[in-house]
């Protein structure tokens, strides 16, 4: 039987039989606390799902950092990953002279869910209401991958095959350094461009800040010998996080960028945790400081560094304590650059027009205030690259949700997005002989 | 062959002779790490000691919150007793009718070593070095135990039994809450006198301040409608810090106490412990403060809890932030009070007595700024009590010594104040017969 309708209407419908199974799909994967670090499991199923479900060629690998470290997008992590899985399912193209190559990435680690306490219900167990799902990971970011497979089953399951070669990588380790896309790409998994289904609404990203995690270190070497009362090394902490916040207001002062115009803080300075001490009766010995600060596209990571360890040896150097224990600095986890793109490229043009197709709606585009792992496709394999992806609120916090009308509207944007930039035909099903 | 040198005198001798020995004992207790909650391992070494080695009539058990938890001298634990075990041997006197009755007392926990890299060596491989031994428990309060344990060894090797009851208890969680004490007397191993060997240089104690335990807990419960930029709960922990250092002021400026009028600072309020956010690139939504406040002798635990409640609620209450982000204050941990002792008493006097014969030295006495397990024998059993024990350095920080020279004389005198205290005789060496 032929079917009668264009392609993009059958992608469509096609999406729409598929969406209770997409969904279970989708809470599945939230089932897995695929936490930085412990992707393993989560990565295991989704491998069996790429082999059985999509009949991909599916490599597993664990990121080597000798082969990673000597990269400009390396980010020095203080873990291994033992338990970091990347998993790469790949389409060899049925002719390839046609179409265009594409990779759907995302990542399957999720941030802490602590304290879990504070939800509303389990962050490990998803809880659907009033069109939402909640969970950990539900919208950072596995509502995406849900979508970019199901764009792909839907391909396939209306008959087709890709002319070009695709390729699905999910990969570990994006909320602490990005090392899982880059060893992924540093494997030789490239392509003409890129789709990241991060969860900023159904828009189109044309740039994303950078981030750098730095770690603060407050030690007593030194006892007060001017002091009847001993200084707590906790006392000490308020003239860090003090200057911290001052570093913050300086870079926003003195350094601008026009993509992010729109937004009032865009180097963002976060201070994300602070330990001291081991035991309510004893004086500590040490505390840290840990947080992440942003750069804009065009500033230097080596920069950056220089910039905020001048800044604290200028803001403790008064300070008769801090010169008998001067605090060290050190740099692991995100070392991000910025980046921009080019929102008049093909990848983009094909993008959007699949978006109005099924959204009826005009694309609208965003600058994102965090990063992602979009830069390493970009900076240094230039791979044209786009972070499209569904409605979501409170990622990295409590109840984190995921518009599932949303995901449906991107899984069937990536569908036909996909037939259009890789190029389909129909799949010839072989007959037995005679 | 009759030994014709005095009692002392063969006391002495014993406690030389068998000092390697007692060395060695010393470092193995040091090289169980007999952190707080896990005291079995070691308790269970030491209760095979006293069975096989002294012969005592050995007891061991956990204590059972249900059987203390009613009295007023429980401390609330945030932790099982699952491997805290109390040893308890016991001596049953061959003359009960004369002589007293005396329990020697030590704790078998140790706090925390960490940061374990400072020490300039393992905290847990005991080392000697210019007659000093370094080990986390060295001082506190190992080589104490050690004292009390080959005081007795001396005693029975010289060939005499104690003529009444004699008790020796190794107890856990004193570093915590003083439970193991009290759960220890609560099953009725009382006596009419008890000794603790804390590292106090040989000095008897004669008063010793209270402990309170707090956690101030901050939330994030709403977030600021009237900034731009979110208040990190981070940011409002020096509001508390600052403001518990201001206490302790005002405690110190308000109350005294005879006892504690050579100390600048008795009512010492410390805050040993800071934790908030647990990622880099999260905004944190808790942060908690840990500390320990004292109390003078005659303060009240309930009393404390109150001034500490009211003084926070005051000291934030015109915090926009705090206004709609309420911390709260939990207490666990010490609930203990302060206590004093008349150090005319018999006991004072025979310690006295014993210390003189050994050290040629006049006895000193001292109040001590810390709270140690006396307070459950004085206050709740009407047990005279004194803690006096050897000379050490650095308790409850890195490289923790102890004299071993003070070691001995510790034993030394322990032996004699125990044979005149409880009475001794020869024992009878029952002969086969003819």
């Amino acid at each position: 039987m032929v079917d009668s309708r264009s392609l993009h209407e059958q992608l469509n419908h096609k999406v729409e039989e598929l969406w209770q199974e997409e969904l279970e799909f989708l809470k599945t994967m939230i089932r897995f606390p695929s936490l930085s670090g412990k992707e393993h499991r989560l990565q295991l199923f989704l491998a069996d799902y790429l082999t059985t479900k999509l009949k991909l060629q599916v490599d597993r690998f664990t990121p080597a950092i000798q082969q990673i470290e000597k990269h400009p997008g390396y980010s020095p992590p203080k873990w291994t990953y033992e338990y970091s899985d990347i998993v790469i399912g790949t389409h060899k193209g049925i002719n390839p002279s046609e179409g265009k190559t594409l990779i759907f990435q995302g990542h399957a680690d999720v941030v802490s869910a602590e304290p879990a306490t504070e939800w509303d219900s389990s962050p490990w167990e998803p809880f659907e209401k009033d069109g939402r799902l909640y969970g950990r990971g539900s919208a950072d970011m596995k509502g995406g991958i849900a979508a970019m497979i199901f764009a792909y089953r839907a391909v396939i399951e209306c008959g087709y095959m890709p002319k070009n070669d695709f390729m699905i990588q999910v990969v570990p380790d994006e909320e602490r350094t990005g090392n899982g896309a880059l060893a992924a790409l540093e494997a030789g998994y490239t392509a003409d461009a890129a789709l990241i289904p991060e969860p900023f609404g159904l828009q189109a990203s044309v740039g994303q800040v950078g981030a750098l995690w730095f770690e603060i270190s407050l030690r007593t070497i030194k006892k007060d010998e001017y002091k009847q009362t001993q200084t707590n090394v906790i006392e000490k902490l308020h003239t860090i996080t003090s200057s911290l916040m001052a570093f913050e207001r300086y870079l926003n002062q003195t350094r601008s960028h026009l993509a992010f115009s729109d937004q009032d803080n865009p180097i963002d300075l976060n201070i994300g945790k602070v330990t001291a001490g081991d035991f309510a009766s004893n004086e500590p010995v040490h505390a840290t400081i840990e947080g992440r600060v942003a750069l804009l596209p065009g500033e230097q990571i080596s920069e950056r560094k220089q910039e905020l360890l001048d800044w604290i040896k200028q803001e403790t150097k008064n300070d008769i304590w801090f010169k008998e224990n001067p605090p060290t600095i050190d740099f692991y986890g995100f070392h991000a650059e910025g980046t921009l793109s080019d929102d008049t490229s093909p990848l983009f043009q094909e993008l959007d027009a699949a978006h109005e197709r099924v959204t009826k709606t005009k694309p609208t585009r965003r600058t994102l205030p965090s990063t992602t792992d979009a830069r390493h496709f970009q900076l240094y394999y230039d791979i044209d690259t786009i972070c499209y992806g569904p409605v979501g609120g409170q990622f990295h916090e409590v109840n984190e949700w995921v518009d599932l009308n949303s995901i449906k509207d991107v899984t069937k944007v990536y569908a036909t997005f996909l037939a259009n930039w890789c190029g389909v035909e129909k799949k010839i099903i072989k007959q037995d002989g005679p």
